[in-house]
């Protein structure tokens, strides 16, 4: 993962660089605070090496990479709010620490300042990318409204579950490695194939995260243990659950899972209990593993790229299933 | 104003043509609700009016005209539940009609939406309406910050409050005509005038909209009379009114009208009637007529045009002098 560490450090400067803070100081000080705390990057770097992949030159996906994590932000300190979350990467999320009002606007205004970089990108790539851009940005949308419709959805499928997170997650990543790709020139099947190939990669992350809010090391991990439960999320981790289960103890799981009135730690433990007697962590990983080789599969037929690239690209995957923040 | 009309039927037309309903429904209903409840129609008609100035095609500028809608309303479905609004043209709004999540990713996805419109530009016109674009929709957050602030804020200037309303409404007109200027083909000294026509019709329409929440017909307006007082906003009515008070009065005057704790109908009343005493319709009137006349200076240097629409511009800005809805 040198490449990855390399691209992550010279992002770090150019979005350092960026200095967010002006009038009005209350809409623009979230902005630096939630770009600040850092986080993984992975839209950005996917960006760059999307362009480096087939042969561009990194520094003319910048302002694209910027764009991609500018609004990844935005969806972030947006989510925080409907989820009512309280940390996020560790700090307290935007709403907590400023107010509700502070957090849609400042939110706001992210997701137009995504669009201001976006804007800087070549003439002759503008369109293409502008379209993807905000194609993927309604997209997302889309997944967190499911994501939220899922709340009091009583019955969802693991299909629905899927696509969901197509949408909510896998989209974005597809996206910035297609944008770094347009930029470099890449040609239709190419970008096509690097999309499917983030798509893919998208489940997976996905899917872990899914897996470290119960089972990740709490040392590490920078949000609340079990924060899906006590939100009653229907996460993979509990569909899998349901699909395992008699019908009968299935109603009774649902409405024990659902039932947000009951919200001791106790609860955290005993699901935790129930999922590994179930080996719910054998059947994720087993997802993950699906997807990581169907991703694996696209990544491979691109067969004219940047070698050192595409290996790099193999490892992130790889990674993404021992991920433990 | 035949040509207002006209125009406003045909972008209705266009509007109602394009059916935003699509899972996941609850995303979408209120989007549906929000464009089709109807409203002035003012920027979209601007901006074909801005197009139709310079003898363009209105049908080209189609797609922007509805960015500028849509993008607008995506602005009052988030201003809204920032002011804990709970009527818009007199019917509930979306957060009230569904819930505060609903409202905030609805009015994100039509972010978005407003950008996919934009996307359709001809490539020549892109990038710089693209810019035009972002740039408005960063102003009009920055303006509803302050907007924001000043609830909070003791101490608001005439000065600071013109800087408000610049950013929060009249950037928005300015760019609906430029944008449509640009569609129509029309040089940067032309663009440049009428932008700024539009500023300074800007202040105009807020200014009147300031007046209306206290002194509307009742009948006609759709929403709640004294609604700005109620949520203790300095409006340039009470700003004018603070000017206009000795310091001793002016104190107590302040903590009366900001103390939210205080809020029978009497309130208002008692308002009304300092306000009348003090000679403020007169004073908003002035102002209005101010900004009236310097809008109308930047029209007038205008030569190379079509005079018809010209002259529609010039009522359409003379009847916010006297516009009761």
């Amino acid at each position: 993962m040198e490449k990855y560490k390399e691209y992550k450090e010279l992002f770090e400067k150019y979005i350092n660089n960026e200095y967010f803070i002006k009038d009005p100081h209350r809409l623009y000080e979230p902005i630096q605070y939630t770009l600040s705390v850092g986080g993984k990057r992975l839209r950005p770097i996917l960006c760059l090496m999307g362009c480096k992949l087939f042969d561009g030159d990194i520094y003319d996906a910048m302002p694209a990479a910027i764009a991609t994590e500018v609004f990844h932000n935005f969806t972030l300190v947006h989510d925080d709010i409907m989820d009512n979350s309280p940390l996020r990467r560790g700090q307290p999320t935007v709403f907590k620490k400023w107010n509700h009002n502070i957090a849609i606007l400042s939110g706001d205004v992210m997701f137009a300042k995504a669009y201001e970089y976006v804007a800087k990108i070549e003439n002759r790539d503008l369109k293409p990318i502008l379209n993807v851009f905000t194609d993927t940005a309604i997209k997302v949308c889309e997944g967190q409204q499911y994501d939220l419709d899922f709340e009091t959805q009583r019955e969802v499928t693991i299909d629905e579950y899927i696509n969901m997170i197509h949408l909510k997650t896998a989209v974005l990543l597809g996206a910035s490695l297609k944008i770094g790709a347009i930029i470099a020139g890449a040609n239709e099947e190419q970008t096509k194939k690097i999309y499917d190939f983030g798509i893919n990669m998208g489940y997976v992350f996905q899917l872990q995260d899914d897996y470290l809010d119960l089972f990740a090391d709490t040392g590490k991990f920078g949000k609340k243990i079990g924060a899906d439960i006590y939100s009653g999320k229907k996460t993979f981790l509990y569909l899998k659950a349901l699909e395992l289960m008699g019908e009968i103890k299935k109603k009774q799981f649902q409405s024990y899972y659902t039932d947000l009135s009951f919200l001791q730690p106790e609860k955290i433990n005993k699901i935790k209990r129930l999922f590994e007697d179930l080996n719910i962590k054998r059947h994720t990983i087993d997802m993950m593993n699906k997807y990581h080789n169907k991703s694996l599969e696209y990544l491979n037929t691109i067969s004219d790229c940047n070698i050192e690239i595409k290996e790099e690209l193999i490892s992130l995957l790889g990674s993404m299933l021992n991920r433990d923040t």
